[in-house]
């Protein structure tokens, strides 16, 4: 059994002894400051009623698709995976016991080496659950063992947790029905000291495509239109949601669409638009086009209300319908294709570009927009702010060649400071202290090149970590 | 007030001692050379007359939209930021004095950390203006004065600067109608000795989707027609322009486009398009296909005459429509898109790939390109050659990824050399100095991995930074 | 005359010396084992009859378009170039001899410093010419004598050196209806012991765009048909086809496509598609549509007969009209251009993406690929493997931002190991080689930086160079 490599302080810094003795120096200076997570998927009620853990299967391997898509592009199939991948529609044979999908992943763990997924497991086995050694096939059932006596251990629930990661701000994602009660019962709580707050996230009311779409307008307007119908309702009813998670600390409105379109329609034709999309006898064409002209009403209500608005374009979602059909969504077959701003943020920013406290951070998949698009537009307009590398790019290298792209452009105070994006409670530690190495490192060699001061370093990277995620979602 | 590290002898050189040291030696190969600049924006007429530079706001902060666009991010408005920036159509406020610029730009100073702008500040403020510490808020006024009277020094006028800077070719960027009396004044004094070179830059003439370009047909075949009109006219006057601007030194015509896109019509064709366009008639398309027609007629005109021929390609202007309509152009929100070159430039380069002594030098803000396409045509074609890396490109970071992207496939011998596209008089130095830098790195790199021979690279040092521009310039 | 940098043991390897000695420490792992190359363009008969290899500039220079299109754009006529790129249509002067062309070579050898040919040739006349000296058009002369006299050794035929060169496999590129009788001769010799297979090749069939295509469906038909006619015919004598290459030792089925388009018709759709086609009443894009289509069935087959799918796309063939006219195909004016594989890849994926033993290798010449799309098809799809970075990829620094990009998304098991891709036998030990020192190199930056144990590094570095191409060509 090798001593595992997550104990190591140098851990992402660059090699050059000199820049690595600078990175160091900058990890130092942000190491102790708290987390602050804008944008993640945790549910809020585990950390309401304080949740015990499931098994280390069911924690960590089941439900994460960043780790069973690998195990399943290694020839696995995702029913020998758990609970979660394993239940395709139907299924006759019962989900394997967790022990198994335990040995599966210990077994598969090897594939996970220079991956951003086994950098963030490796070290929460170290730092989160105690492990000295590096996992394996021939260890499983001991490392099973370790873990499932560490989720019993009164001091490994959620709440403890939060405090023991020092976590500050957690934003979750909901539905814009939603009735937020854990967030207010969490709020209320005089034992409870972290924010856990709200995001605005209404895609499946938004777009057309979804086939669930007409169904979830109706419930929208049902439930919030102040009586009206039709648009006038719809419109408002997203208003008064959007004013009611404001009510519940709400920061920000997210928007997973396919790509950044945006379009200005008149209110008459986007009402127009709105009745043909809803009596069905509209064309795919149509959908995008109200899609583009919702993301612009969102910028006009964010405006308003002034939630920040966050974008995810880029992701071809569920791309192996096979797949699909038997486990559903978020499974590990999301693919991202190329994805121009320019154009398609265009119409948005002719009329909210300059708009007064009116924020929005632009995340991409396609690297390529980094130095070409987004520094530009986050060079000039006021609201607009890189995303962090999202999904695919959150991993060192990519990180780096995020700040290598924009900074020469956009300089530090133009980024959205780092996301973890993430539904696995556990990791975010490890996520936070791989981008706080990765920033260090990075600032390290613009200190080692002479192109800043290690005077300036010194509040650039208090900046990036800690203050630029606080201006940047109005914390 | 900290010491500026614009001073380090180091700046920019990687930090692994041991290419440091290489990258030192080639350094110093070429530090003394003379710069040549062949394309930029610098007015002819402030050297012929040798107009004293104004205040320090008014050179370095409103006419720099690489300047003033990241302060206006940051939530300044442009009209805080002086006479040109700051003088929005009917405005009735005066333009804020030049000191209250100043210490607008100076708070703002910080969020210039690791952009490219700030290095040539920086190293201006140092090199040029003698100061030796870091500007700040607190120091605005100082830093002011400072300037101002390096200023008011009689060594501190253009003429004399031109020679302290040891430029010897500094090429201008120009009206095709303009009568470049500026050119051949400097051109016949005794009494000055560097060469001030016009180019022929003719977008607006050949541009149908500009408001003006029917106006400025009229103009163009009026003016050097040869008493033809329509078609035949307009083709007669550009080529007798262009000759005209070869009889004044020019060396190249620039073209900035929205596209690379070229065509070939015959002569019918073009003509009756040519009148459909002039008759208000035409569509967008008509316009697209005639600008792509016109790239293809200089090409030819270039095959003729000689004049280099370089195209900038891939940035959509004035995206902010509120902007443009308040401050005009070059303001800040010039923002790039993706570009391809291959099926584009086919056209053209299918008649004068290989023609000779005809130079085409292909410039992008779209990475991507680098290697996919522009590496690849340099590397067949005879007459294509890879452009700098430009605006947002020319930076440290995108210099050397430029560097990596095409060197392994069209080697050294197929780029332009550096362009410093400026118009910022004092900041060539800084510019030029960092090109240097960079070249210098790149190949301590290559030497240090045993890729290039410390000897090979004495040469190519001094072929990238000094024979490269005269050649490929027919300088 | 300088030494060449070829015999430094640390060529390549990054300056960092900690860094550097990890590197040292990995290549010494794999340094010995036996190169398997299972994509190539070497000619089966030249192995077959032990063929002695022609003059210095016949061997090295005439036929390689990576050598002689970057000698073109220096401005030398291809025709100077020597018999292969030299011999335009209904040219009336005799081809030069070799000995000039050679000359002409060594002159313009500058320009190759820091491309990859210049590697390659480099290390060849070093490590397998002998020649301890740079060379230089002072040396021409004797250079050539030098390579001309090593020609003329026994020890320097094909077989010997593929034993030399310590080849275990070598895959060459072959016509469908080639009757392979090389290849035959080959296995059957026990006098020879190295492999040397076929790959199955059928663009010519496939692609209705090509001029020969319905003449090659005849063809293919009349030899392979089974009786039948038409589309079935086609399609039972293209499997048919296939079993043959299977039988003389197959691995593999290779695709050189425009795009990756894929598209599943039905049978009926297809066969009336198929005679449109071949009645000359079809536009372009029924030609797309079909070339879609038999893509789609060719993975179809290798699911059935186990042949390894490889596609390469994105090439814009014979660019400059005028040189094909006159020299024909591969003169160097191949130039890439974007590719999309997200939805291009999906139908075929649709159905074949999770089958049994199907393994589809993806290649590039659009790095943007990489991260965006490739890496995370590979992570999900079990038979999607990343194919080794190609053509104008295939250099140090465009292998090590392959590998930056796709092992955070997809790690090392999903790569197909690397991939020769030439028609240069003796630069096969150089290409090799230079594959496994940025093998090294890049991990060992990831040991340097904690993130990969130097303990699985060992492993992984014998993975990438050898149980990759083993596991993923199924050999």
């Amino acid at each position: 059994m090798s001593q595992s490599i997550a104990a190591n302080p140098d851990r992402l810094f660059p090699a050059d002894p000199g820049t690595r003795s600078i990175a160091r120096d900058l990890m130092d200076r942000v190491r102790d400051l708290p987390i602050i997570s804008p944008h993640g998927h945790v549910d809020a009620a585990v950390i309401e009623h304080n949740t015990p853990f499931p098994d280390p299967a069911a924690l960590l391997v089941s439900p994460d698709h960043y780790v069973t898509r690998l195990i399943h592009a290694s020839g696995v199939p995702l029913e020998r995976l758990g609970p979660k991948a394993g239940a395709p529609a139907g299924a006759e044979a019962p989900a394997p016991d967790s022990r198994t999908v335990w040995r599966e992943f210990c077994k598969a763990w090897p594939l996970f080496e220079g991956t951003a997924s086994g950098y963030w497991l490796r070290n929460q086995f170290h730092s989160v659950f105690g492990l000295q050694h590096e996992i394996s096939a021939e260890t499983a059932d001991a490392s099973y063992d370790a873990i499932s006596a560490k989720l019993l251990e009164p001091g490994f629930r959620p709440r403890e947790l939060f405090k023991d990661f020092n976590i500050e701000v957690l934003a979750t994602t909901d539905d814009p029905l939603d009735d937020l009660a854990s967030h207010r019962a969490i709020a209320q709580d005089p034992t409870f000291h972290g924010r856990v707050l709200p995001t605005f996230r209404p895609d499946a009311y938004l777009n057309p495509a979804n086939p669930l779409w007409s169904a979830n307008v109706d419930r929208m307007i049902a439930a919030a239109g102040d009586g009206a119908s039709g648009y006038a309702g719809y419109i408002a009813a997203l208003a008064n949601r959007r004013r009611y998670f404001v009510e519940h600390g709400a920061v920000s409105a997210d928007h997973g669409v396919r790509t950044p379109a945006t379009l200005k329609l008149d209110g008459g034709d986007a009402s127009r638009l709105f009745d043909r999309l809803r009596s069905g006898q509209a064309s795919g064409h149509d959908g995008e086009q109200f899609e583009a002209h919702m993301m612009y009403q969102m910028a006009r209500m964010s405006v308003d209300d002034g939630l920040v608005m966050t974008i995810h374009p880029g992701s071809f979602r569920n791309h192996h319908q096979p797949t699909f059909n038997a486990f559903g969504a978020d499974t590990g077959h999301d693919i991202p294709f190329a994805v121009n701003y320019t154009e398609a943020i265009r119409p948005l920013l002719q009329d909210f570009g300059t708009a007064k406290d009116f924020h929005l951070v632009l995340f991409t998949l396609d690297e390529t927009v980094f130095s070409r698009e987004l520094a530009p537009l986050a060079g000039f307009y006021p609201s607009v702010y890189l995303g962090a590398p999202w999904w695919f790019l959150d991993a060192p290298d990519a990180m780096l060649r995020f700040r290598s792209a924009v900074t020469e452009t956009a300089g530090f105070s133009r980024s959205s400071g780092f996301i973890d994006d993430t539904r696995a409670f556990c990791s975010i530690p490890a996520r936070h202290d791989a981008s706080r190495r990765i920033e260090a490192s990075f600032l390290a060699r613009l200190v080692a090149e002479h192109r800043v001061s290690e005077e300036r370093a010194h509040e650039l990277i208090v900046d990036v970590v800690d203050s630029s995620p606080r201006r940047v979602f109005k914390l």
